[in-house]
């Protein structure tokens, strides 16, 4: 896709300084640019970039007066950043996906697919399956039986979707996600062997939720794990059975979530961040990277961190302890030793200080 | 799958309150209920959830007496616990899996498949690969060279088993498990560029295991990656190469195995845990979410968490002080200037107090 | 495959004790050996295994004697780990991979295939995909639309490579690896609902790149994400967009590196270490396990450890502080009393000494 400074202007509400016919086909950023590429300037301390840039087109804010010759042409907006999301949403158009039916899927007759829906090749789609209007199921996924999928739904190549799992409107899967697979349950007998636990509920994804690549989300024991309209989660993510994950709420990579905890909404969890079980978490709970959340937390928009969890500010500042606490230990021994020293010289009676 | 009271008493050997033939289709949690539910009082504390539950049936101990109008049929049990369970088995059997051998799969003519195997749309069975009596080889499965299935195990959609990779009976495989990759072996050069090192072992996974989606269990470098009969591995967790775990250990999800690590029986692994290479981890070793197990474990049945690892009760009994360090500070300061002045007070010519 | 000592002393320039006609099938380690396995002796400390060892042959060093009678035939070579690479590259041969093009795969008419090309069944090829000469696409993989990849590089069942995405030569991608899905970009709208944020940006993989099962690589937002030449990364390791990974980099399994984060060459990092975005890493830097990296690291070949990450040596010795933290609470205690006791019997006068 190629677009002059003109037309983009136009999309972008924008005024033009320099060339109108410069074209570019890509967006960049202002440090890489190159020829054929949009940048922008959205901090003015960066305004040095300005000048070297070889972008051909460079967004700024309408404000902008250049101090030195500019390359590139200008394009300045009200508001860059807004200006940058709508340049993404453009350019991002010009994947084309593929559309229609594959003839080599594998669609049970029970499948009901509505209109506009597309299905790649060697997919599957179980009996009784119901996928939405629009919906696109991506090449080598699995859809089981009875599954439901929404409207405007995409799910990419190896994805797999196990039984029962009802999916809204506007999600994105991403690949080589499994939602639906057995939760982790056991009860040991009296020799100390694992006998499983059936696992007879489901996965219910609410509307407008994305899940990132070779992400797992267990079906319940009895009843649903939730994810929660407006949900993001990232890759590598584990929600156990019977989760709750709460509208909006955003959670990054590689964090684990044991069976039966709820988390509030509009959280926000670092990347690594473990929780257990039966918990529940507040609305608004701002949780840093690698944390373990080991209780219930009741206090809405606080901030965790630490293993177990405990008030940001409270670990770091206890960390910056953690870090002298060669020098403490070495002024404790130096006090117990001049204590005993003062001891001796002015009151021999006094009870002996205590062992090092 | 509908079943009525009646029946289910007889299933469960418990005696009936209310109406024998009010139907049930599914089971869930007493707070949640709903009409055609059944749910069950595990602990009395719960009982007035009893009074509020909208469940057609509940299960209840043989000796609970309701202190006031209950809307559910009652059935009396010995054992609530264990009737869930049966009930859990029961429902779950109400999913029926495809049965035969889908004429859209690869299967190479030296692949050697027993009665009543089962192989889904698009899954490929390499050269010499042996599939046993009644196991279930999902859609898209990739069966390598040489691999040995045994009898009624369930490999679900998407995994990846590599070649020489030898599987026991009763085994549960979830989607998207890569079992028999490369282990992650490099040998630098004197440029410090990496040369790979060839890994000829393979991977054996014993009888009765259960491995969670998207987890990798590395094959050998040479010799065999061992997963010993009826351990339990959740989502997400990596296997190294030359690892072994012991029978009936259970694993969290997002656990990391580094080399050669030789995990004991009857091991509680938490999740996010840790493991160095070349370590030995006694049999009953249980081990904290988010630790990192960096030496050897010789203790049997101790409880560790940290990171390094040390026991459980000294982490957080330092863990508590860690927080405490803030005012711990406060008084090692105040007590040294106490010190000070008091040595100025009673003897000018004692050596100087600490600097601060 | 078979050889015999004769013909494997012939391969490794070595000298054989023993009888030359011995035939060998396998590779094992001195303690585990058994008939037709080939051993070695690395370390002159675990001498005793060549007397017990049941292996066929032995590989130990030329200036070994043996004190005692040894079943095995012995080859004596110059560097005994250079010729066991040597024979884990021959055995590594012995399993044969499928060529030529599948007529079960999915290949779009405009994809370019170049010379001896291997496509297995199920595998999805995408319009304007291009790939190398003697390169391999495993079953099932799929290649989305404007895919480069390079000569003779593996990828084997399962993987997804999204579109745009770049590949160089010589590369293994292990199975169910995701590359080029989606970064995990959203911007909240005043409602606190995430809009997505397009990503419009592709992924670079270098040449010589290994990347291990079920590991992901997304997109950049613009521009690329970037893994440099002989970077190796282990399994379930998540790379954000616009990350940089620097040559010959080393990466252990479970590692998390959010947006925009550069690491340098020739680094070796711990596994489950994570890093926050929009950091830089200097060359050779080393991380322990678990690590949590919360700023930039300016100074190269340093060794860090810990949340936030802190030199490696500060940290162990505050660890051994922290477990000790019981043992200087009490001395605090102590001291505190004892100056209070003091103070009472020598000066009535002096100042209170702090609460405990």
């Amino acid at each position: 896709m190629q677009l002059s400074a003109r037309e983009l202007a136009a999309i972008l509400n924008g005024s033009i300084e320099g060339d109108p016919d410069v074209k570019v086909n890509r967006p960049s950023k202002i440090e890489e640019g190159g020829e054929g590429s949009i940048s922008f300037l959205g901090n003015p301390k960066y305004e040095d970039y300005v000048y070297q840039s070889t972008s051909s087109v460079l967004l700024v804010h309408r404000s902008f007066e250049p101090r030195q010759a500019v390359n590139a042409t200008l394009i300045k907006v009200d508001d860059v950043y807004a200006s940058v999301a709508i340049l993404l949403e453009q350019f991002g158009k010009s994947t084309t996906r593929n559309t229609g039916i594959s003839s080599q899927a594998f669609i049970h007759p029970s499948a009901v697919l509505a209109e506009e829906v597309t299905i790649e090749p060697f997919a599957v789609v179980e009996a009784n399956a119901h996928i939405g209007k629009g919906s696109y199921i991506g090449p080598q996924v699995y859809i089981g039986q009875d599954v439901q999928v929404g409207n405007n739904t995409i799910i990419y190549a190896g994805v797999r979707i196990m039984q029962k799992t009802e999916i809204g409107d506007n999600c994105i899967i991403h690949p080589n996600v499994v939602i639906g697979s057995d939760g982790f349950g056991f009860a040991p007998n009296a020799e100390g062997i694992y006998q499983k636990i059936q696992h007879v509920g489901n996965v219910i994804i609410e509307d407008n939720v994305e899940i990132g690549a070779n992400t797992t989300v267990d079906r319940a024991t009895m009843g649903s794990t939730i994810i929660r309209q407006g949900a993001k989660l990232d890759n590598l993510i584990q929600v156990g059975h019977n989760v709750e994950i709460g509208e909006n709420t955003v959670i990054a990579a590689l964090v684990g979530i044991a069976g039966s905890t709820k988390i509030g909404k509009s959280c926000r969890i670092g990347g690594q961040v473990g929780f257990a079980g039966h918990l529940s978490v507040a609305d608004g709970t701002q949780i840093g990277g690698q944390t373990g959340v080991m209780s219930t937390i009741k206090t809405p928009n606080a901030n965790w961190v630490g293993t177990p969890a405990i008030p940001y500010k409270d670990y770091f500042r206890s960390f910056a302890l953690f870090r002298q606490l060669p020098e403490i230990y070495q002024r404790l021994n130096e006090l117990e030793a001049l204590l005993r020293q003062q001891s001796n010289s002015t009151d021999t009676s006094s009870p002996t200080p205590p062992n090092n």
